[in-house]
């Protein structure tokens, strides 16, 4: 699955949405807590109730991996139903691994082979190298963090001393010297619009993957208009706006409804 | 268990050796490939063999997840074998963690509550409010990357060309302003000599945890002379150098004899 192919299916469908799976186990409807299989329940519940309105999901490894091993056994089963029952939707690891040599052949193993997803989140600080080992596999993307939706964002990726590069052009240079624009995507914050320009212009080609509207307070048209390409170029995430809607039996119908809401924005977004 | 209890070990040991446990599966003995429990058979052999040498684990969790679940039944085994039997060795989950908020509380949950480890590798690149929630659990470590022992350190990590500050002295400053030295350790690539003193005029009083020798060509004693305090101050891990020193049946004997060598030369280096 490559972007051309999300590109596509982002046209067909009016929608550039990307549902972000943050499990966080306070925060589950309250007639599922304590539940045997509540995990799985809850995330294919939100799957089945996002998927007209959404391209992509993008579960985060960290709600799974502090479940311990049942964990683990819920994301193999959501790959698995995502991949059975939607097999069109681009599926995203966020996983923000970054290393190098074997270590990232073993991560990308367990990502792409063990879990078969389509596409990874990585961590560009030990360099470039860190993502290559990701490229090997001809069918995936690997997502680079550049500039992200955090306010520490400008701890490191971005100087406002203005002393210097900025870290995120030397990982966007660097990162685009490794593979063509179709083979890798950067996140870029929804909430960065005054450094969006800049980026987009670095990265021309490139989609973006886009955090941080909704309770991170990003503005939907202001992050298309900044990233837009000829290709819409861009996905934006929704977590929490999306999974947590309602936390009573009516969060799957109150999910959808607000998958739907974002859907309908983007689709007037994309034939102005 | 803190930097001080550390600093103790090392002393009665006479050694400041971290093995590192990366499990690839065409490296493990002919003779316990493909066998069922072949994972955590070869792991809790190669810590039975090093316990008197070294201070310290470091299983590198990439080996682990890309056996998919019965890779992190086999870390909650490790890491229990190791508590269990040897709980005055320091373990260090190599993870490379980096994320924000309510993500990184759920891998600080992972890593410290359900997996029991004392210490994580965590990534900075989207700044210092990654490492924030690990220092919410009192007795563990946090250990910052810092600058790494691979050659793409020197894309991002420290400015070859001079302009403006090095990424890697911005991180170490940053960090240190969280908490204590004590609370906090750095990845210092054994492999950077040149680049060792300024770091370690940076962070005067943290331990290093010091990968590179061996494989990567560190040297021991270089990286010692450079980086060593009142206190120690460092860990250096040596991983292949170890578990891999045979691969045949005797592969335990023969991963302690090259740990006792390291011991041997740690001690010289620690009563010079």
């Amino acid at each position: 699955m490559n972007t051309a192919f999300l590109s596509n299916e982002i046209r067909k469908k009016g929608s550039f949405l990307c549902v972000g799976i943050d499990p966080v186990p306070e925060l589950l409807p309250d007639h599922l807590k304590g539940q045997k299989d509540s995990l799985i329940q809850f995330c294919t519940a939100i799957v089945d109730a996002t998927a007209p309105y959404c391209v992509a999901y993008k579960p985060n490894i960290a709600f799974f991996e502090a479940y311990g091993i049942p964990g683990w056994q819920a994301l193999e089963q959501l790959i698995g139903y995502i991949k059975t029952n939607y097999p069109d939707h681009f599926t995203i690891a966020d996983a923000k691994r970054g290393d190098i040599g074997n270590t990232a052949k073993a991560y990308a193993k367990a990502f792409f082979e063990v879990l078969n997803f389509d596409a990874i989140t990585l961590s560009p600080y030990m360099g470039v190298e860190t993502i290559e080992p990701y490229l090997a596999y001809e069918d995936k993307t690997a997502i680079v963090l550049a500039l992200t939706s955090n306010h520490g964002a400008f701890d490191f990726q971005w100087n406002e001393d203005g002393k210097g590069p900025h870290l995120v052009e030397k990982v966007v240079a660097k990162t685009l010297e490794l593979a063509s624009s179709d083979r890798i995507m950067f996140v870029v914050g929804a909430t960065q619009v005054a450094q969006l320009r800049a980026l987009r212009a670095l990265a021309p080609d490139s989609f973006f993957l886009m955090p941080g509207i909704g309770a991170q307070g990003g503005s939907l048209t202001a992050a298309f208009d900044a990233a837009k390409t000829k290709e819409v170029g861009l996905i934006v995430n929704s977590s929490r706006g999306i999974i947590y809607a309602s936390s009573r039996t009516d969060f799957a119908e109150a999910a959808a409804k607000e998958a739907q809401r974002l859907q309908h924005q983007m689709q007037t977004l994309l034939y102005i």
